[in-house]
């Protein structure tokens, strides 16, 4: 009785068969965590299921049980009890041991703990068999099928997303050991004192039999600040306070400082039996109204102010600056902690503060916040909900119960972990859902009744709050995206993003030779998301580039072209919707990555983790302090009067001190203008609002037009805006876009 | 052990001490239900409470603590087990036995049933002490002062509303005698069949001891149709089909049909020894997105649609018309079943089928649901929260929780209960509540786990609904109501009033005659609303009468012309709401009735129920069917041109059949204007719109304009309208109003 938890490893082969009564006729090596898709690729030597069209080979797999084979180990261990622990599958499965059903469930966020005991021996068959991706009907085929399971839909189709579900073991699956008296469960409270300067830890546990254990608290410097060894019952908690916690904060407001903990269920001799540890963050995160919205509506009849979106943390309302993150791979059981950590540590380089972990992909394993937690990025986490109509169905909602209370525990001590949300768009058109939908409900109970301290959003948007647009102009009306952000008052622009070309390597990489250039519909360029993806037009936009500069001669200009269009777009967004602080408090790109190698898409970065221009853009708008001018179009002609209305910006929490702005508009070698402006000191975090600069535009041939601004003292808050020059565009010749 | 459920009446006086440590130096007889201070009253001989400014006498009685003394029977019954139960205790009290207490409780909802066995003998002395109202801080002397309560806020002082808080035993409290074997709780759940063919009858119970039961449904005539007489268990459900159930209709659209059931537990010799009955309505509603809902937002950024407000009811969507309910006296304890019937009857004869329960009052007795359900009268029901910010806070929480499932228990089995409301505009500023307030989320988690099938509406207005406007013109803008809803948009109008001077009776009953005529501020027409309730004007607004009309010479004058702006702008407002049908689908009256006579109010009904000019105004407007004009403004002058557009309005569910309209317009003797139009039959529930009359208004010396609109073969349809009319209104004097 004296070995402690202990892992035991698992071989797996992996087969399909049509029914789940049917024994697949072939296995193949299968890799855990995985896919079943990826299993037979490499046992089959294809080759890269992202390469052009291959994925349309997958296609068949989708409708398969697939059953993961392993025989358990002889001799199996003596002592103790042995489970065999589900870290996730998806989507639904059904275990067997020697033949016999042992258990089933479905959800990929569910962590399975299969008690053992007595329902094995050594070398016993291990059958883990994966169900079909979960459809509500046969057609379409599309993301609708999935609207009556908690499996995302993303892989259902998306704008972004080939058609391939992935299935299997995305989690680990392995034979724990453990001692007879061991950890069942842990769970830990933190509540801070309204100054700040106390905090009270709740930590709970339940093991199987009561008896001596341990729980110790170390501070950021690895020391041991509170120490409880005692004998305790069953299901017990251990309460205690803390003075003057170090405070964990978001990247760029101070240091997401983390405390580490442990719990140890000692045997009679103070051995260490069982043990769990994990990481603590200090901080009380709330969403409240933002500064000005209790004043609209304002006239009769009059309805609700907007729903709060301003985060303040550990006292403060800061500006929520990110993205919206979407799986970075069609198979999750592919990602690693490697691939986590480099998307976050770009994000975090970039200045985010906020990822939208957007309800469309499915939540990413532990090492994602974790890292999240150490780089202080803030998570808005949805459950698996997205453009559908989720019904009010008995087995739906049981399932998404089930699903949801395995999530939010897992995710529950994360200091990262902003709030909860319901899912995407659901209170629009496209997916029909409403403040009634029982799912909805179901979601609001519970994370009040798991996690209380955060907030739930049912959905974004929610009132005040806007989404989109997703292009440089718009298809119809061709108003551009600068001067729809500066006619709105959005509390949030929680999604918003601009539809581009992907970089010259990664189309190299997928593109066959015949297709390169240039890019066509009905070539792999649409089924990577060209052509037709959402609009006609999307996600290349090829007469929009062309409005700006003509025609294109070769795929690397229109690389550069395209990039630039959408580098500069949402540098714009990004500063206007700064400019609207303090109503407005969060901009969130639509989107940070992608889960395979698109030809064209609104990502900041491309497949597998490589940023593209406009990556590199938003960090220069995202910048804590930075010179920017609010300008109402992109591209400018002689005799027209360009008018960049100056700011300051600011999300420091430092003062700015007074200073000097130098503005300056040179067209070729001629400089047309020059503003100086003499700015005071801004409060923290405040930003101010300076004078126009205004110019007759003069008849000179350049293509560009250039204004710099110049902060004397400050080289790091400069900026300068290139924007394209010429003579007025010709009537435009192209269809207008009509939206899916 | 054979006898069965005994109710022993028990008989009280009343005391108050400044603690409740002391024991109150004299006792007076006391009414239950009823309320200390009109058991205070009484003993010493005041006048009427709400004559004058007497309601001030009262203050000081709010903080008190008053002790209800009864002496248990000699001798005690001497079989089964004795319960103290209390339906209703106004607000927090603590139950003593001869001086040691046995029981507490906060929450005017909750249903006290406290075991005596043991801690009693005859001749017991039982005290319930009623603590002073609940106070969240000494200042300011406002509804503020019950935001950390369940206590509702109206009776803290409301525009409408002295301050005048009821403390008491409101519900009866008596002693009973229970079999041993009795019965502890019953449950019934119906759900219909999407056809509405068939519905599954789930009756849950518990009782104290398992045994025979027995359980009877009776059909509308009394005819028993199904019968289950077993032994059962402690907790057990008794589940069944019904085919073909007879529906439950709102008010004007089919009938109200109640079923009965009876649950029995038997004796060993078939006896009856506890029993149980209630009423059932098979009918299912929802609150779904109005036709035209989900097309709004269309340009980006986009936001959420409109939150759903159209009720669907028996796969029906109708238009819901209604008022706003209000507690009718300020002393909930002296309402019986005589006064709310009469209420809901004055409600049903007006074509209302929806009563919103409005959060700032307490929820009334079982009797008036009971009418609802019998009348067809639709119950939207609030929790008592109404325009403070409750907050986060762990005690208010755990009182809210436990008297919302109090409320939700007794009301559940209600086929009027349409839906549940978190309370009334908290999701705006002078609420400061928002979507992440615990409370809302707490009665969303409530509501949920307990009454699944109804809707749950955090608050009122939500995104796409409007309140207000309160008044004929608005005090700045000079708008007019009409003018503002023809304007407007909403999906439901869920408050709209019109500020109005009292009937004359109703005046002349409270006012001392020094202060009757004319109205000043400073005297109880003030301390009764009729100035300073909600702006500077309101309720009485008579720069607005003598906008229309000119100075008024007596108090008759001042009563009809003053009633007479308020029908004519509630009727046009009610007209138009439906005109806007289906975006609109809800248009409910601020408010049906008041908690004592007012000089000025918005109500349609004076107190304790005497209609005003409004209601038969309003009834007129509610017609299933009646001709309507949409008319642009109110007064009108010579060389105006006057155009109203001609309207055949349906919420019946019967097609309107073909016919022809005539509408003809009068200045005295003169018929200045008549057009007739044929109008095809109208779809059932369909408005038809027709077409504008067009007439420049000849100078004639003449009050009014007549503007008739019949129907040939339908009488009940015509209507007609006489608006003022003469030489254009000088310039205006008077200051502008100043919102409170």
């Amino acid at each position: 009785m004296g070995n402690p938890r202990q892992s035991i490893p698992l071989s797996f082969t992996v087969g399909h068969a049509p029914s789940p009564s049917e024994p697949p006729p072939e296995f193949v090596p299968a890799t855990v965590p995985g896919a079943v898709q990826l299993d037979w690729a490499r046992a089959k030597e294809w080759g890269p299921w992202w390469y052009a069209d291959h994925f349309k080979d997958y296609r068949w797999m989708e409708d398969r049980y697939w059953t993961y084979r392993a025989f358990l180990p002889e001799p199996l261990p003596s002592e103790g009890s042995l489970f065999l622990v589900l870290e996730g599958v998806d989507y639904a499965c059904e275990v067997r041991i020697d033949g016999a059903r042992i258990h089933a469930h479905e959800g990929a966020n569910v962590k399975a703990e299969i008690p053992l005991d007595g329902r094995c021996k050594a070398g016993s068959l291990l059958e883990i068999v994966v169900f079909p991706a979960p459809k509500s009907r046969p057609q379409p085929e599309d993301r609708s099928q999935a609207d009556r399971s908690v499996k995302p839909a993303v892989s259902y189709g998306w704008d972004f997303h080939p058609r391939l579900i992935p299935l299997g073991l995305w989690g680990a699956a392995t034979l724990e050991s453990r001692p007879v008296r061991h950890l069942l469960s842990t769970d830990i409270d933190l509540i801070l004192s309204d100054s700040f300067e106390a905090a009270a830890v709740e930590f709970t546990f339940e093991q199987v039999e009561a008896g001596l254990v341990r729980f110790l608290l170390f501070d950021p410097d690895g020391k041991a600040i509170f120490e409880r060894k005692k004998d305790l019952p069953e299901h017990d908690r251990i309460s205690f306070g803390l003075k003057k916690p170090r405070l964990w904060w978001p990247n760029g407001l101070g240091e997401p400082v983390l405390y580490t903990w442990t719990f140890e269920i000692l045997g009679d001799s103070g051995e260490i039996l069982d043990r769990a540890q994990g990481r603590i963050g200090f901080r009380r995160l709330r969403l409240v109204m933002g500064e000005g919205s209790w004043n609209e509506p304002s006239r009769f009849p009059k309805s609700r102010s907007a729903a709060p979106m301003t985060v303040e943390i550990n006292g403060k309302r800061i500006f929520a600056k990110g993205a919206n993150w979407v799986l970075p791979d069609v198979f999750p059981g592919s990602l690693g902690a490697q691939r986590y950590r480099e998307q976050v540590d770009l994000a975090a380089d970039c200045h985010f503060n906020l990822l939208r972990m957007w309800g469309g992909s499915q939540a990413p394993h532990d090492a994602f916040y974790d890292r999240c937690d150490e780089r202080g990025i803030l998570v808005w986490q949805e459950f698996p909900l997205a453009c559908n109509r989720y019904p009010d169905d008995q087995a739906y909602l049981d399932a998404l119960d089930h699903d949801s209370r395995h999530l939010i525990r897992r995710l529950k001590p994360h200091a990262c972990l902003a709030w909860w949300g319901g899912g995407n768009e659901l209170f629009n058109r496209w997916s029909g859902m409403d403040d009634q939908s029982h799912a909805l409900r179901l979601l609001n109970r519970n994370t009040f009744e798991f996690d209380r301290q955060r907030p739930f959003l049912a959905t974004a948007p929610l009132t005040g709050m806007g989404h989109g647009h997703y292009r440089f102009r718009d298809g119809q009306t061709r108003e551009e995206c600068w001067a729809i952000f500066q006619r709105s008052s959005c509390t949030a622009y929680s999604e918003f993003g601009i539809g581009s070309i992907s970089n010259l390597d990664v189309l190299d990489a997928f593109l066959p030779e015949p297709f390169r250039f240039p890019p066509n519909p009905g070539t792999p360029w649409q089924t990577h998301h060209a052509f037709k993806a959402w609009e006609q037009d999307s996600h290349l936009y090829l007469p929009d580039i062309a409005h700006y500069w003509g025609a294109c001669a070769s795929l690397p200009e229109l690389v550069e072209k395209g990039q630039r269009m959408a580098a500069d777009g949402m540098r714009g967004l990004f500063e206007e919707a700064r400019r609207q602080k303090p109503l407005a408090s969060m901009a969130l790109a639509w989107c940070f990555n992608e889960p395979w190698p698109t030809a064209a898409n609104c990502s900041l970065v491309n497949w597998p983790c490589k940023p593209k221009a406009s990556l590199q853009a938003v960090a220069q708008a995202l910048r804590p302090i930075l010179a920017s001018a609010r300008i109402r179009k992109y591209r400018w002609s002689p005799g027209e009067v360009f008018d960049p209305e100056l700011w300051l910006l600011s999300d420091s929490p430092r003062a700015t001190g007074s200073g000097r702005m130098i503005a300056t508009l040179t067209l070729g070698d001629l400089e047309c203008a020059r503003l100086e402006w003499s700015f005071k000191s801004a409060e923290p975090s405040m930003n101010t609002q300076g004078p126009r600069l205004q110019c007759l535009l003069p008849a000179i041939d350049v293509d560009n037009l250039l204004l710099s601004l110049q902060v004397e003292g400050h080289p790091d808050w400069e900026s300068s805006w290139k924007l394209p020059f010429g003579p007025p565009t010709p009537t435009e010749a192209f269809q207008p876009s009509t939206n899916a």
